[in-house]
């Protein structure tokens, strides 16, 4: 179960507020690189954790908590950012918002409201929303969760790589100092976070332990095709050397190369359509 | 652009259909762990493949693809276990049916109907269709490419993870001799998928050339939270120890420590609401 | 079964075509506190109304038909609103759009184009689409129709009050008299329909029939926990007082009191992974 | 911020797994009835919270923060539902679950896997998912947040009295004690919240407080229309009575009446499609 | 705007109840194919039109009024088809449903349930909802409305053929002879609505009139690939023949040829990832 | 299966980058009126194509494979439209971003980016996405297969006279030579696929095999209401006349008739709550 402190885990400060910038953090709330994400991500692996050892599923525990505070800092920020916003599309609006006249460069009120998101007046009164940056809400099919350890751990390096790449165009498009400084703490906890989930790969084998899953028994598998590189180009031109085209497997058991594919397989022939399927007539075998 | 040859990577038998397979097999082409996604997600990397070193673009090619294969014998696949699906409720379908009788153990056509996606009656004559085995449509956000090389290489283990994850499950769970052989032959490739993207990541570095993106300033980061496993639990005790809680850091730049998360920030104030924000008269600054 | 007067149930009348209106305008369409949601809630729970009085099918099925022309009325007002957008990129556009030039304050086309929904040129022709103030289509999940009639008046409230308020929203952001006319009609049918299904809330019994359902035998359920205000904050320091921490319950079956939530229940521990699960080998019981 | 206690709120115990009764709570978890909304809705009510008064903020803090720990029961819930499913489409399979045997009164293990979300098997391992009861994702557009309290109010009591109507559903669809168990103290909770928020309105004047917003101006609204139940039928038969058709409006302004609705408006005319509005040139004015 | 008349178009009947069927009847109101796509396609292509002839506008009024009254007879099939279902999974429900046990032929109570949409029980209360036979809900992305005459009617033509197949699907399996009758009403029905909208093509000149849109100056064209096939196979052997190979094209502006298709365009080359662009240092300029 | 060649199908050139063309250029990316959607389209409809004649598989099988060549080249000029994409809200940027100073007409970098969709700076470092202009992401329940040869054709063309509509959109909207020559390119591919597909209508009969689908026993049918135009007004006025009114009907079988709709249903009556169904109480019968 769960407690909350009313305070945040790090200080949220915007001095110039900016709505454009209020959209441009909601990636990191609703985007499919976004807090929103790992937090019920790290929940659901936890939740669902299957093993012998518990230590995983209290880690999960821990940095899903975390994350939570993520998101409230970064709806805290969107809310701050969004705190002169313009309501309207009249000329006089530029009166009633003397602040945003002065913050923005002297923006008119309608240019700054064109590159809003619009529901954050028409659907929020001027606060952070579960959507992304161009307003599509997140899906939770995106939390990843395959009852695989070592799958769930990459798909957490992904997630957190993903995220930091996010939080450092953040900071590179941010001009507030208030923001840097936020997202230069955001950035530093998906450097850990990145480096943690790796560090259980490691705990797991590392490469040594592939592939994933380690439980299917190999000798089902059909691994004549198991460390061949297929190339599919249409002239039959060698493919680009690398690490995959020649040297030991990753996984320690054969060595890599490089073939043309070719069909091994027909021209597959499906049986007539069924009479009562709906099909025109001459789809129907007579 | 592209090509296509009319015959398959590989043969797909299948000698007693089984539409609840067929089912479980729609996951292996519109789940999120399945075909579509990898085929989508390596082209699109490829298509905005930015950098001086063309090789991984070529490389995204080939094996997107390759994808595109994959997907067209699990359609097949699908189809042909849904040849002898039973279509209608009637009782007297029975006798309609005499095939699945046969080879469906005595089940009853309404049992086996009720097993089904109902879709793939009612919306495509017993053909495969874009969904997951639920039903539910490939949606495709899912397509992970983030512009940054290393982040995507760890997408694409993710997707390689979870798709030989789910495909070794779909092993498991087929008794056709036909289908176990065509997934030997996914699973293999699942296999050097997995070591392929593991080797552009050795490539660049491996964990040295962590954090992910290794192009921002790391002075800019509040680096002191960059190596820390922050404890989120109420009654603080220890978090259980780990790779992650003591020793060198991956990425060589420091020490992993462990400390009780504590808020650093306030209380957030966010201004009242606007006057003409629709809010209610008591959110309103008198 | 269902008709139609060609005429609108209300006049629409647009002076002053504005693009970026016809794109906030769409939340009223397609978004969630939009009419199209409140025409098929109201339809759905018409149809499926279950129980010896038909008065609320009835009541029910008046107010769905006229949402249809609250539809019909923005939709109407989008494509009128739409009449002199921009099309183009070009720089002679601006002569090709005197009338832009004209009614817009002298902006620029492009920067009209830029504020503007793109589907809006792009897809419909300079029309009206099923989608919310930024793009995204409806969905018909938020359809609330729950087969219980007071969790569907409480719907019913909940779509009206955030209609009023998008409407009110719209109504502040306008600047052109016909626009504003039309919202002043629909801001007065939402004040009406709050008051409406608030109404047939007061003929069930208002708060005297909570809980909702009032068909559970309370016998059978944890009543100890029914009337408490639980406090999950870390530090423990007591909540906010309110209505809601002491005093009568509203159900009048109870006092309000409020306590620190604590653990009733254990750490969960979850079977290991079946071997055939696709799991890690470690997460499977030797 | 947030911390956790790796304990249950609630104890959850499963006698007999029951992977059909696992879908079915899915809903519980994913559904738009269901806690993962509620967590989010009341969380980002909270963050965007404005007004003088911190006290609601506060309320929505605690109940916010206790709803993780009911998605955390109902994930547990569902993991221990799906111990003993079924994983394969073998006949032999029978043998290897004979706890699968035993408990489910002598289903064939096909029969149980036919009654199952598939991903259960496919892509958990087993272990809960954010989606509802026939395997659709959750969509955070369902957390309603509009910035207005009244509003937001009225959205939470929508949402724990569907939520409750869902509880009710489940206890009575349940036969395992433990479960019943579990389900008696999640209706008693939301019994609670119900009530917790209908306590807000009573504060904010309830009724007298209405219509929602009540921070616009009323002398701006057509009046006349604000209290009349429109007759939508065809053959203009009076509707039936109700609380909402005669007597005092609930806002105490005015009172119900009855009215056929009649056209206020004409026919649209549209302008003609632009000469490079992509239309057919029959569209175009000539 | 709009009227209603309390009875249905078509009389709707259900002898026995069948939960299944009920689940496939909802392919027929959210589905791709269904009911609410029809109706607001018709609606929105309505609202929308433009151009000098009011007719098409009118004729699509009626249609998408009718459309209304086909929902409503599909959600009262539904629920009627859900009248006797099971609500519980344990074994003593057999008791509590004698009805079931009558008209099923004997199914036990949870078979039955396993087969049903399980939000059926959960989520309405034994009522129709607008989402597929699957369970997704209806997106309104699928309305399709061009602001393109042609386009429109080929948009609806394909919507009443695919409706059509669906609706005979449902007829096929259907055994209740109520259901039967209804289905046979709307067959139908979309037997005139196909003809119908080939009829406005046939009005605007046929084949003629290609290509859509016919307001494009063909000399902007690149006209020299408007009439060729071309065969994207590896090894290059003609394609079969068709109409389509050879032969005066369509419009009447040239004749169909088969060409090869070769590479006219180079490997493309984008340019390095700008330096604080998020990338990975290696994918930027030196 | 399938092969690759690393050149373009047709020369892609970029003189102007222009960020916001880039976002319009998604919806024939991601847009239902895209490549995605109709390369998705016609390889479900060749993997599931049942029937004697190949011929069909195989033409869709040639187009299928060119279109995923039509998606490389709107990416790749997405991607070339994004070279120059300010990335930053500082002032400062200005003078990073020289390019777009000079090529976007002196456009402040703040203005350039407001019409940018924003995850093309955050989510994929300046590269196409598979969404549509507005951000919406694909979504593959557009992917319209049905499984009869009919429907399905008009689905293509359906897809390609929307596409080719869009296409001259975009035409008409750029203003750089390079994009219009590509364009005239599409345009003119998508003028032949219209023609192909209404080609293989040609030969099943066109309008002579009405209707969709032919294998229908049409004594089944109820057959009166097969050619006739239902009126739905309200007021009864004849509908305006059109080939759909009077004349042979399409299908040769009839003639097209008008007639008021009237109801010939009963208004229906549902049973009422069952007593576990989680109504509320007044809605179970006593």
């Amino acid at each position: 179960m769960y407690f909350h402190d009313p305070r945040l885990q790090y200080p949220v400060r915007v001095e110039t507020p900016d709505p454009l910038f209020a959209r441009q953090l909601q990636q990191a709330i609703g985007g499919i690189e976004g807090e929103i994400r790992v937090c019920l991500q790290y929940f659901f692996q936890a939740w669902g954790a299957r093993g012998p050892n518990p230590k995983y599923r209290d880690m999960l525990l821990h940095t899903a908590t975390e994350e939570i505070g993520h998101i409230e800092m970064l709806a805290t920020a969107v809310a701050m950012n969004l705190e002169t916003a313009p309501l309207s599309l009249q000329e006089s609006a530029a009166e009633a918002h003397p602040v945003v006249n002065a913050v923005m460069g002297g923006e008119r009120p309608r240019h700054v409201l064109e590159g809003m998101l619009q529901r954050h007046i028409l659907s929020t009164g001027l606060a952070a929303m579960p959507v992304d940056a161009d307003g599509v809400p997140f899906d939770c099919s995106h939390v990843y969760a395959s009852g695989n350890l070592a799958a769930d751990m990459y798909a957490n390096v992904t997630a957190e790589s993903t995220g930091r790449v996010l939080a450092v165009r953040l900071f590179n498009a941010a001009k507030d100092p208030g923001m840097r400084d936020m997202l230069s703490f955001l950035i530093a906890r998906d450097t850990m976070h990145q480096q943690q989930w790796l560090a259980v790969i490691e705990e797991l084998g590392g490469n040594a332990a592939l592939p994933i899953p380690n439980s299917f028994d190999r000798s089902q598998e059909a691994s004549r095709f198991s460390h061949v590189f297929f190339a599919h180009n249409h002239e039959g031109v060698p493919p680009a050397q690398g690490r995959w085209t020649a040297g030991p497997s990753l996984d320690g058991q054969g060595e890599f190369t490089v073939a043309q594919s070719t069909p091994m397989g027909e021209k597959p022939v499906l049986g007539p359509a069924q009479p009562l399927s709906g099909a025109q007539a001459e789809q129907i075998k007579g």
